[in-house]
């Protein structure tokens, strides 16, 4: 646990004990740290408490703090610990201490002598170290995540070590909140829910089909560039191909099962893709000339995910992955792998989230692993040889590798600062064992492909989750939905904006996707110019042309950008709109 | 039933007539009038018959035909019938005529003094007038569809009023089975299937996957230009969706259910899309202005058919439709169905398949149908107009209509002369009612707008089975997969080959798909040039580039087609390419 954990965690006791002098009939449950800070889950026994209470919590744990209070370890037996569990009426930590192995070391830490909490520990030694922090928010909790539990209040946190990392924090959450993607989904009619579908499964309106059509079709062009192909598999499958593949034994309880109502059969839907790739490449024989044979498909997957976890794009039960397979020889690793590098680098730079961290995850010595050590040694030295040969800035992280063969996951940061995981190269020796791929070789001998996993984006979903809040709905001009709006001043205009479309009409853009028409729209409402303009600007359509009578005869339009507004001749729009 | 139904019935009396001689001892099952001739299920009590025993079994027909014995309907009592059949140990009979209700009229039917059969009729008068006939196939066929009964002997016969018609159709037979879809779909390397994924869901090769994305973007383009926008929906729903729609009251059983091991839910596979696009109409407000919103969607759809059903592409579980639905006002009705018609014809024309007639489907006296009898019979009626107005081809026929409305289906001819129902434009007043779908009118008014579902190539893997079929794989060049082959005469004209490569990397098609990049490989490889034109052949490769070293002097290349060859100026190679 590093020092700012031990920080954290010495701020949740900080806060039971400032609780309990406001409320002293409370029994605690957990408080641990988190990431950026720390929650205690509290029953205050019929109290209601909301965020209202916590300015009066915040200044008793701050009085505290002040006290400069040293946290000490004691070590107890569980007849000791279960006594004072018993004399301070604390039923969840009796049901803690009860559950421990009668061999385990069971300390109390105490804060001063104001404060004993059953606690493993580690803290930091004085209540004078605990850094900047501030409470943010009252949720719900069941105990032990239990929904037949009773239901606690959880209070959270936010800590860091100095003040300046704590406004930074806040600022960085403040402008999250203004570029929230469900908010933003829902103004600018992207995507919506609903109940008769049910939670998880979004469904995408014009605007935001138009946006993920963009995105995918761009991820996919980069790497038909590259020689990969695109293929279409069903959405769902026999069981058998998971059995034989390994998923089922791994995950097999978190498949969507289908079921069979006229044959009586079961079926799963595909939570990813590569077992029915592999059956594509094994529908033929190949040979080392064929080889690599490289398959993409842009398809939806579906995951059986908690519906407590579900939360606007972020985490969807259908999730679209810009998907991509490359079944090669062991000599052509290398360059497969540098070949995708070089397709993440370009997609990001293009997406404005050019840095990015390259994590290098290996197996563990956990059991979870299938396939040869050796085998996954030789290739966690061949990733680790591309991440350097292709000068990414990387970490390795042992036990985050896929069950089948070691990955580079690849984090982006977006505009304020927060970092995503979003694309994926793994290596998997594993599956085209198990599904007995094989390849006739220049020997003539029959020999076993590698298998390449990759996504660019992830999940479409996720990213656009992601880039949303990242551009804060102001798209790039090349793939926002709408692009342009014409916006009349009066209808004195209609033929002149008649001319303006024609002009747009063959308008193609040509970066970075190809073929790009341009999407536009005219508003010839009778509504006033302000009007018109707010709405249009409410919709964050990067470039306003807006056209009076007095435009007509000089042929100009007055382009009006989110940043800027300038007059040009109409005679210089297409190349203007071209080199936004 | 029409005179050819009794020919052919009277044909399967004969058939069992010409068995019973032969076979004295077989026990009957059913023998109809079915599609182009007839058959009879027959319990051979343990003898196996194969089509080789076929031609001793006609000749036998024909001898009996020959004698022009009459056919002769004779009413008895459910006793005489089953004194009768317990006479003649047919126990398959004794079990049909036990099920009759006492009072229902039993008939028998006698063939001159030689054959007698229970049957319902009618037939015709004389065996001399059966017309012209073929025994073609046996087959296994359970009684009474049951699978847990006996499994008899399904004869097969192909039967026409005249000796042209029946050749006719033999050679259309012939010519279907060298253009079996399935056939081509392995040897052109478009689809395949795995039994680890299941019966009736294809995987699509890259070859198939260009395919049928150029036949989808082909379709949505068409109706992009009409004011179609893309929509995105996801493959699975609470079934509270269809119970709203009214599709699982009708259709419940044939659904694919999901699932969730960790929610609990259930869901259902999407088999239509109409009620997920009646969600995202429903996801904002709407006025009239907004009228009509069109929506369109190239996804995949699952129907829980019968495994015996499943072949090939022509009927599969996982469906892709072109399917989209318009939400407008009634005074729009007419101007929608006419843009529809249109884009039909446009399309069927495009692939050569112009020969179109509609069938409009009105329902019947039945009760499956939903909604107001007043809105249907106006509905019937626009349709009926539309049809007029728009010169189609059309008859009319009542209880086909879908459960919420009238429909157009358009049958296309092929180019074997067999005709297969695809496109479809169905009205549809009860599902906005039952989702409560509403826009504001003009008068300021809440009112109901009208669905119009449409689908033009239908199901994506059907229309691609009747495609394949007819073209007999040899595709228009604007959608092979492979357009251009280049084949080298020896590996001196490398350079060369990358001047006409570069050229060929320029050429985009725009007709009828616009940016259709052009698909070209080199096969640059040693083998003999025969043996290279040999393999482009068996793919149907529709242009070959020849390039020997005399070409690269001359600025020449040897193009040939499937019908001719030629050699052009290379600086021509791109105009006649665009235009062919």
């Amino acid at each position: 646990m590093d020092n700012l954990d031990k920080m954290r965690h010495t701020l949740s006791h900080v806060l039971a004990a400032a609780v309990r002098m406001l409320y002293p009939e409370v029994s605690f449950g957990i408080g641990p740290s988190i990431d950026n800070g720390f929650y205690y889950d509290i029953d205050f026994g019929g109290i209601k408490i909301s965020d209202a209470d916590l300015p009066k919590i915040e200044k008793n744990m701050r009085k505290i703090i002040a006290r400069k209070l040293p946290m000490e370890k004691r070590v107890v037996s569980k007849t000791e610990a279960l006594d004072w569990a018993r004399d301070h009426k604390q039923k969840y930590k009796i049901e803690l201490i009860e559950e421990l192995p009668e061999s385990s070391e069971i300390s109390f830490y105490d804060l001063g002598d104001l404060f004993t909490d059953l606690c493993k520990g580690p803290h930091i030694k004085n209540t004078s170290e605990v850094g900047a922090f501030k409470l943010v928010r009252v949720a719900g909790a069941y105990w032990r995540g239990d929904e037949k539990r009773e239901m606690l209040t959880r209070i959270y946190g936010v800590a860091f070590e100095t003040e300046e990392e704590l406004a930074a924090y806040l600022k960085q959450q403040e402008e999250a909140k203004a570029r929230d993607h469900r908010k933003l989904g829902k103004e600018l009619d992207l995507f919506c829910f609903s109940d008769l579908v049910g939670a998880g499964l979004p469904l995408f309106t014009p605007r935001g089909t138009e946006l993920r059509e963009l995105m995918a079709n761009y991820s996919l062009s980069l790497r038909g560039r590259e020689g990969f192909k695109k293929v279409w598999t069903p959405h769902i499958t026999k069981t058998d191909l998971y059995k034989t593949s390994g998923h089922y034994a791994k995950f097999g309880d978190e498949l969507f099962m289908v079921h069979s109502q006229v044959s009586g059969e079961d079926f799963a839907m595909k939570p990813m893709n590569c077992p029915h790739h592999a059956q594509i490449f094994a529908s033929r024989p190949r040979t080392y000339r064929d080889m690599p044979v490289r398959y993409m498909e842009a398809t939806t997957d579906y995951r059986d995910e908690k519906t407590g976890e579900l939360g606007g794009l972020s985490r969807v039960r259908s999730l679209t992955q810009d998907d991509s397979h490359v079944f090669c020889r062991n000599d052509q690793i290398k360059d497969e792998v540098k070949r995708l590098v070089g397709i993440v680098k370009e997609l990001y730079e293009t997406m404005g989230m050019q840095k990015l961290r390259a994590r290098l995850s290996y197996r563990s010595d956990e059991d979870k692993y299938l396939g040869d050590k050796k085998l996954w040694e030789m290739a966690q030295k061949q990733i680790k040889q591309a991440a350097i040969d292709n000068k990414l800035d990387y970490f390795e992280q042992e036990g985050e590798a896929a069950f089948y063969g070691p990955k580079i996951d690849f984090m982006a940061e977006d505009a304020i600062g927060r970092e995503h995981q979003l694309a994926t190269i793994q290596l998997d020796f594993v599956q085209p064992e198990r599904f007995g791929l094989e390849f006739t070789n220049s020997k003539g001998e029959k020999e076993q492909p590698v298998m390449i996993h990759h996504a660019t984006l992830g999940s479409i979903e996720r990213f656009l989750s992601v880039f949303i809040e990242h551009t804060g709905g102001w798209f790039p001009f090349w793939c926002a939905p709408e692009q342009v709006r014409i916006v009349t001043v009066n209808d004195r205009v209609a033929s002149y904006v008649s001319k303006i479309t024609a002009l747009l009409d063959e308008i193609v853009l040509d970066k970075p996707l190809k073929y790009n028409e341009l999407r536009y729209t005219v508003d010839e409402s009778a509504d006033s110019l302000s009007k018109k303009i707010k709405r249009a600007t409410e919709m964050k359509i990067p470039v306003l042309l807006i056209v009076g009578p007095k435009d007509v005869e000089a042929e100009v339009v007055s382009i009006r950008l989110r940043d800027k507004e300038e007059k040009i001749k109409l005679s210089k729009l297409a190349d203007y709109l071209r080199n936004l």
